[in-house]
């Protein structure tokens, strides 16, 4: 009774790991783990579809490594510590060198953060992947988008809206070379530096969206005003403040953080080597502003608008 | 900062549930529960893709419930309890009326057996709808594929065979009208079925690839054989003996239960109205055999065959 289906998943996707909280991995009707004690359980999913998330003919291990690492994104942006994933996906045939490729992408990623692929589904159809990373945070210490309050510091990782210059790069071969490629094709998860703003960030979000998509949705959440530093975000953008505020596939992570807790900050920060930069404040009120600037003249990616 | 999307997802996919273990549901980067103590995590993932999994035009109440009952039905076939949902929907158009009804027919299940939806991603692409379902079970009684013995008996639920007549019928309007085809549009996941066989049954499985190919996965994963009666499937099957083993698509159980616990078998289903019924025994070796048929006649479901 051996079938195809079933030989992909034992060749490319039932992968030894080194965690022994897994008791029933792959291979049963679902998978079973061990949640350590006083933690509580944090999930969450996500699709990539080729055309939408990605270029058709993208590199598969590209894929593979993508379709984990926004999820890894969604926990950094919680302070949440991942472990396990179930992977879905969905392919037009199977062919032997793009699902090596793709495994390579995402195995090399989950063992950088110990993840266990634990369970999935392959199936025929178009090109998607769907994965749904599970882990843990000590209970009530997860960091929402609704916490901001008036006074706090804004801060953001990394150099917003280098994936989108680096997607430009990739479709675009008359685009000026801008060495950001790996920025859209290799993103990297801030996992650890979400767990180290535990008991420091007061709302956190990742930017995946664009980041004024997201900066709104902390302000909505939390129900404040932030009040963008014009100069601040050029600096950290090269002058690239388009493409930072409306790129999109940054998994970069944007912060709050109280005055008082800034001494705290300065400590789990000073090793970090992706920033963070301070680009603003929360003040009382909602929506966004940037003085001298309206902001109405950019927009983010919507996939229904 | 509101979008098309954040609105179809406050519209359609944010439903208050009854859970007081859902400590932060839709809505933020990712979502965080509390597990019982005790317990194990349990989780499953499934994608059914437009064509593959059910005919174009089908139904989206239908195809709304189909995304979490298949789900359930892994839940089912592993003695677990389920709690809560994610879900990934990729939808070409935002059409409110199929929004309404696809969100109807998930809800309907998922109140039923009191799950959560807790988190998801909405985006625009093919029609492919991803579950990931989470729950839990008391540690070490989880049922795998893995149990069944010499000696023991080999039980099924329902009548397989009757989804995949169900949509011969929905798929071609001169079919026979055989009364089946709510086997096929809403099949019933044997949660409470599964969870009444802890401690009873030594192997379980869900014959959603078909009888004989999920019937070959606990004989494999057993390191046993099964020897099917012909005259006990003929029955439950009403004759339809093809339909029965490679049909697909039915949320029934298959499972293995020593002699020694028939009593407790009948105990515990003293009030089912979907059997079980035996049709057939363990016995040493390996694969399947039907005494005076030959098994190769018939094959499952394979996506990459």
């Amino acid at each position: 009774m051996a079938s195809k289906e079933n030989e992909i998943i034992r060749r490319y996707f039932n992968k030894e790991s080194d965690r022994d909280d897994v008791l029933i991995g792959v291979g049963d009707d679902a998978a079973t783990v061990r949640l350590p004690s006083g933690m509580e359980l944090v999930s969450a999913i996500d699709t990539i579809v080729e055309g939408v998330h990605f270029p058709a003919h993208f590199d598969p291990g590209d894929i593979g490594y993508r379709a984990l690492a926004v999820n890894l994104s969604d926990f950094a942006a919680m302070g949440a510590e991942p472990a396990w994933a179930l992977l879905s996906l969905s392919l037009p045939a199977a062919d032997e060198s793009w699902l090596g490729s793709f495994s390579d992408g995402f195995f090399g990623l989950a063992g950088r953060y110990n993840v266990a692929l634990i369970g999935g589904d392959l199936i025929r159809g178009p090109m998607t992947a769907t994965v749904t990373v599970l882990g843990h945070v000590p209970a009530g210490m997860a960091i929402t988008r609704a916490g901001a309050q008036a006074g706090d510091l804004v801060y953001v990782t990394g150099s917003p809206g280098a994936a989108a210059l680096g997607l430009a790069k990739l479709t675009n071969p008359n685009a000026q070379d801008s060495g950001l490629e790996q920025f859209f094709r290799r993103p990297q998860p801030r996992v650890q530096q979400g767990i180290a703003l535990r008991g420091i960030a007061t709302a956190m979000i990742d930017i995946s969206d664009g980041l004024l998509t997201d900066a709104g949705h902390i302000a909505m959440a939390s129900g404040v005003r932030i009040n963008f530093d014009y100069d601040a975000l050029m600096k950290i953008s090269r002058g690239e403040l388009t493409a930072a505020f409306c790129g999109g596939d940054d998994y970069e992570i944007l912060f709050t953080v109280p005055e008082k807790k800034l001494d705290a900050l300065n400590a789990a920060t000073a090793g970090w080597t992706c920033g963070p930069g301070c680009i603003g404040k929360i003040e009382p009120g909602q929506g966004l502003i940037m003085p001298g600037h309206d902001l109405a003249a950019y927009s983010g990616y919507d996939h229904f608008a």
